[in-house]
């Protein structure tokens, strides 16, 4: 367990030859490595041997894969977690994501009663409850109605819970990696409510899981008539099983429990079921001793992605910072970035495409001399909404609090280029 | 061979049953099957076996995979093809995607010397020529610049070259399966040209490839500094083997051949060097007995792609007809929709995100009287172009021309449901 949570001196060493090899050169250059270009010169005028021989034809990849030598790039578990059929958690390794979306072999993974295996033909989805005309549909069926494809993430409101409890965990696929982002595609929740005619006094709705533990959560009528969507693809494709296939409920930017996998049953009512994981978990107890109930929206967040702890710094000059934000209340507006652990902050640039409740990139350049530096992202979401500190969050929450950690991450650079998850103020 | 181009009797069963079952039916309510529902509710009220047993953890999946359901939705080569290692041609099956990105393991393949296996840390792009100065980068270097991440197309100028040539293939995976889409992540070729700095009568750029083929083409000035991207991850991942892993270019718009894959070498002069596959092949012969050459473009097309050969209609009566649109120029603007074989047409909503140069989705509703009926799309792009028909084409290219097939497809749809590729007009 601690060797994860320790420095690994391996980077450290590369770290160090990095160093040396680029710290003589300024600007762009040093991001380009001319010297290790020089270096290796003969041995790229030797023709590789791939380029001397037929590759490998199509019939071997009806389904494609990663190359070989992107093995290292999978979903992980914590290391105290042992490689049992209860483990339910897996983490994305967002330090290797690249743009918005995320592959469907590396999204991550929480099951409350492992993942089942669903004949799709024999899945059917019930609507019910306070409605005119009770609904039961195949999937086949579902798929025959008008439909929506949108780009929105999924967090868990577990996604940064140890760190709030100070563990410190030194990898960014620990810290923030309970964090995915896909295309939905699927129906919208409201042509299906609309099709079976909700009663007046309807206020609430029951999602239920077709898993071992049928999985269940209560979620407000305006969410389902605002942007709710019942899904069956993800990315192009059919839900992957650990995605809930044959259907999932996307709740767009609301916590990952609440966007119901394996989708076999939503109910009409009129107040709250109050289960099991809306009422002795995913509550959030105040210092009072009070609990905060139907926490849903996951507010805005930001992680710097490179560099940390997976990624050191290798030289000195100009680096090119990138990193993730996203905000469960719609776009993200604005990204700052501090290199002194908060004193300064300037503004990173947004990269790429901006949607309602989606990751979002930003990149800043940055001069580095070589010294101590304490890394933070802080985003702006389109309602103003400002991402806090730990210190704030704390202050306001209480130590029992436990979910919804969405505060600023500080990475701690040291001479030597290794990357450190610290806490500060 | 023939049974490939020929109606599939189980398919026109199965549509009849749906036929019979629903065809009483009116309006919305007969997408949603209540018929079946209500024969299905009492096997519907048992619990089904995977709601009573933990499933499965998440240990065996560190790298996901589609549903066992799911084994049928996989790249294929045409029927007449053998599964030999210079099977260079797979096909996407489009008419299982659902929104406009394509996973990776379905994205379909084009190779001229086969797949190489690359071992990233030894491979190189060289940008030399007309330059200041020349560089050579790793991949890892190239990864520390500026980044972008955009959805683009990528299609195969032969895309339809069967059909040009009345092969009238019966399924929508060979008739357009040889187009994708992805969201790119890499640097503006425009930043990396800027580094080594272009001489002043530079004009043309060739880009080669480290397979077997060494495949190489040229591409004028005005793209490179235009919205040509030096790609190494697709769908947030770092690319896939068949899709040029570790770096490829990305010409967004342009045909697939010239998105030259297993990058190795970009070389800056002032005219085109005339290689192979922009001479003997990938030039389009005319009447006249001349060749155009360099027609780089893929203009705008489209198809629907449910109904279709693999997606007969099911019954009479409502029907959301779902189709794909993109343009090499731009923007999608307008799809229109014709149900008797071009005389009448009716426009299109179009469905979720529309990017530039990227697959966009459209819908329209149709209400099915059980008669013969002639299904068509046609789309606008932002330049006004507006798709043509397979007789217009021809009529000004002759007969020997073989790319760029972006006409209009027609679906005859049987009074059994059974859908299949004509040419009409």
């Amino acid at each position: 367990m601690r060797k994860y949570m320790s420095k690994s001196k391996k980077k450290i060493e590369s770290s160090r030859r990095g160093f040396i090899r680029n710290s003589v050169l300024g600007g762009l250059a040093a991001l380009v490595g001319r010297s290790e270009a020089a270096e290796n010169s003969v041995n790229a005028l030797k023709v590789p041997s791939w380029s001397k021989e037929l590759g490998a034809g199509v019939i071997s990849n009806p389904y494609g894969k990663p190359s070989l030598f992107e093995k290292h790039v999978v979903r992980r578990f914590l290391p105290w977690m042992l490689p049992i059929r209860e483990t339910s958690v897996s983490f994305s390794p967002i330090q290797e994501q690249h743009g918005i979306i995320t592959p469907n072999g590396l999204f991550f993974e929480r099951h409350h009663g492992g993942v089942p295996q669903i004949e799709p033909r024999e899945h059917k989805l019930v609507i019910h409850g306070m409605v005119d005309k009770p609904l039961m549909l195949t999937v086949k069926e579902l798929m025959r109605f008008p439909c929506v494809s949108r780009v929105h993430f999924i967090e868990c409101a577990g996604n940064g819970i140890l760190e709030q409890r100070s563990a410190q965990l030194n990898r960014l696929q620990f810290t923030h990696g309970m964090i995915s982002s896909a295309e939905w595609t699927g129906v919208r929740l409201k042509v299906l409510l609309n099709e079976v005619g909700i009663h007046k006094d309807a206020k609430w709705l029951l999602a239920e899981g077709a898993d071992a533990a049928g999985l269940a959560r209560s979620f407000p009528m305006d969410k389902a008539l605002d942007d709710a969507i019942v899904v069956f693809a993800q990315n192009g494709e059919m839900l992957r099983p650990e995605q809930g296939y044959p259907l999932r409920l996307v709740l767009p930017g609301w916590e990952g429990i609440s966007n119901v996998k394996w989708l076999r049953r939503i109910e009409v009512g009129e107040r709250p079921w109050e289960m099991r994981e809306e009422t002795a978990t995913y509550t959030d107890l105040l210092p009072s001793g009070k609990a905060r109930q139907f926490t849903f929206i996951q507010e805005a967040k930001s992680v710097i992605t490179s560099p940390c702890p997976e990624h050191p710094v290798l030289y000195k000059g100009r680096q090119v910072i990138k990193g993730l934000a996203w905000s469960g209340e719609g776009k993200v507006v604005r990204v700052d970035v501090s290199f002194d652990g908060g004193k300064n902050w300037q503004q990173a640039k947004i990269v790429g495409p901006q949607f309602d409740k989606s990751l979002t990139r930003f990149e800043i350049d940055w001069h580095w001399n070589g010294k101590q530096a304490l890394l933070q992202s802080r985003v702006v979401d389109e309602t103003g909404y400002v991402q806090p500190s730990l210190k704030q969050l704390l202050s306001l929450r209480g130590t029992s609090y436990m979910y919804h950690n969405n505060s600023i991450q500080t990475w701690m650079v040291h001479p030597s280029g290794e990357v450190e998850n610290v806490q500060v103020g």
